[in-house]
């Protein structure tokens, strides 16, 4: 039998190419998060199917890999639904998980938790081109602190990494839901079309403002509501001034606190800063996730068409877990989307070690063998890379390859050369 | 609603301070392996149900978390069996995927192949201490070589590893499946029988010679083969002259150059080992996996009750993909074994760095918190770790806290003393 050579639909095999960049990637991560004292954690890849579908992951969960019951659990004949017959699911992403992990291990854990986690999600996604439906996350998360402290540190952290990396002159853009809602209530909306509001306000970027008030109106809000809305907009900078702006303007809807936090979070990062990036109020942000509670934050770079990282605060997730809210923030960077820019720009590592090919002619004897697996040793203790390898009928061919896998240094082995080594 | 706190039965979340050895561990795997030229790749962790169900994974087959099938292709009311519900499964092992990635890559992959692969694999095993159903495995490989170079390159690899992870005065036992093969046929065994009389004598460690010799009449085969066939083993030493006896004894039953490959692999092994180990000829050694065709080795820790890392050569596997043998050979660490051997003996990092708290009194005023911010970055960059926290009511107690968790250097910043820093 034949057996099939593709990976499954969806997925993919990482070639050592993209490998090189994606552990520079996670080496690079690690050791700037570890210095903000982030700690590493880690979750099984399977979790509850109960879990996965208590509407905490939106339209995610709708795109679950979900897992077959084993043994006398599974009972194929009174099985009425897909709910009978699975007991756990792949998750598809690193929040819920972290919810229920730190819910477990909250009396074990700091206080706050810093938490710092890489690793794979799944999502049954159609097939699109360079959309997978196994990927890897990359999210840190503050658990247990509510002040701005949590947001600052996870913007220095994250755009750090991204300055260690090369990537410059790209922008921080940060809101409040807050004031979301407090822009929505001052023009006249209800509470309970907050959401329904917030849906057709995301695309403004993308429709413009005139399609934002007409679909709004189709839904059978007033001209007057969506007019006042939409010239708040209009009226407000994208930066300090328009947050004490609206903080005077929205005052009787807003907690006067949320303007001076947002405020203290971007002067103190503009202050501590070490990559080079600007950062920016962006008050018709909303950010898709709806278990999102307070300040929304994304890094965008232009030059790659988008959004490289995003977060924001979720006070309510945790209580999900323990009945008890517990205030959280966090901070995910696109880590496949990152990996696919630095292969676009065919990134060289910086740490990119000295590398020989030794090439073992056919009849050199075990004694010239011995010998060159000793040089090998030495060489090999000094950090090299070292790469022992038969010497090939087309030595041309075989050299050009080794050069182009990095091989600087090629060596022939002949039973009269190795003496000399 | 409350969600479930646990992570599903049998797999565990891992907490920090065993990440943080697991992450320095596959550090140093990392730059070791380089350094022998294998080259980092990855495959999905699903697999086509039809792979992992082929008869290549022995026992593992039935361990196998499945994956049910998506959309319209889950037919639930016609579905008869098992098989009509899933198209996919979580692996069981890395060998499988990586013969499926060889076969799918062949063209772009450099020849010989020298892999490294470092992931989670899943079995639903009953639940047991220390042993659960998600686990990494992390191996190496080199396809498309038959030279003992294969064997040679892999054992040095695999000790240079332990030793840096302070490992010494271990055990690399060491056999060829075809040695087994010719004492068999040597005693009057029938090639068909073979498998049969492997299974028994792998059990030679535990039970005994005789128990062995009686389990072996049960069967049905005669007290002259099972003599013939035990004294062998008797009298073979467990060195080179053990090989050399048996290539003489074993003429006629034994290609003479799967004794001079292994004496060549074990002289070899000696001459340029870097860590502090003995290797041993172990003619009884059989293995589990069916899939070897060749040598097999393993090394034993004897202080810490057993295997720490095993392989062999496979060169059928490969073939059973592509239609075209390829010969192969593997190494697998027990990564799982090896981080709790760690994390039982304390075992202290040797790169921890220096690690600073700094504690925010509460009436902090804004420009304090600056200059602490402006602090921490300096040290950041100095490659510190370097962590803000509010100050706790019982300061004690947190003090003790940060420093069971590795910051040595703890700093109170009232406004008076801020400036100071």
């Amino acid at each position: 039998m034949v057996l099939k050579k593709k990976p499954v639909t969806g997925m993919k095999d990482i070639m050592p190419r993209e490998m090189e960049i994606r552990d520079y990637l996670i080496g690079e991560i690690k050791e700037t998060y570890r210095s903000y004292g982030f700690l590493s954690m880690e979750t099984p890849c399977v979790e509850h199917i109960e879990n996965l579908t208590s509407k905490q992951g939106g339209d995610n969960e709708k795109l679950i890999f979900k897992i077959l019951k084993r043994g006398e659990k599974l009972k194929l004949d009174s099985a009425k639904s897909e709910e009978d017959l699975v007991d756990g699911g792949l998750r598809y992403d690193l929040t819920l998980p972290l919810a229920r992990y730190f819910a477990n291990h909250m009396n074990d854990l700091p206080s706050p938790f810093k938490a710092m986690q890489i690793g794979s999600v799944w999502r049954a996604d159609r097939p699109q081109k360079g959309r997978f439906r196994q990927f890897t996350q990359c999210d840190i998360d503050i658990l247990g602190d509510d002040s701005p402290l949590s947001e600052i540190e996870l913007i220095l952290a994250t755009t750090t990494m991204l300055g260690k990396i090369g990537f410059k002159n790209f922008t921080v853009c940060i809101n409040d839901r807050n004031f979301l809602k407090a822009m929505a209530s001052y023009s006249g909306f209800k509470d309970k079309d907050f959401d329904q509001v917030c849906i057709i306000l995301d695309k403004i970027e993308k429709i413009g403002e005139e399609k934002v008030a007409l679909e709004l109106q189709e839904l059978g809000y007033t001209k007057e509501n969506t007019d006042t809305y939409l010239s708040l907009f209009a009226e407000v900078t994208k930066d300090v001034d328009g947050i004490r702006f609206l903080k005077d303007k929205l005052s009787g809807h807003l907690d006067g606190k949320v303007a001076d936090n947002l405020e203290f979070v971007i002067s103190s990062v503009m202050a501590a800063k070490e990559a080079d990036f600007q950062i920016r109020f962006d008050p018709s942000m909303v950010r898709g996730q709806s278990y999102y509670t307070g300040t929304i934050f994304e890094v965008l770079m232009e030059d790659f068409g988008g959004s490289v990282a995003g977060g924001g605060r979720y006070d309510k997730m945790i209580g999900k877990f323990t009945g008890q809210d517990t205030p959280a923030c966090g901070f995910s960077i696109g880590f496949e989307r990152i990996v696919m820019i630095l292969l676009e720009q065919d990134y060289q590592l910086p740490t990119k070690k000295e590398s020989v090919a030794y090439l073992l002619d056919k009849n050199l004897p075990k004694e010239g063998m011995l010998k060159v697996l000793e040089v090998a040793k030495k060489e090999r203790e000094l950090g090299k890379r070292v790469l022992l390898s038969a010497m090939k009928k087309n030595k041309k061919f075989q050299k050009e390859q080794l050069e182009a896998e990095g091989y600087g240094q090629i060596v022939d082995c002949y039973e009269d050369t190795v003496e000399k080594l």
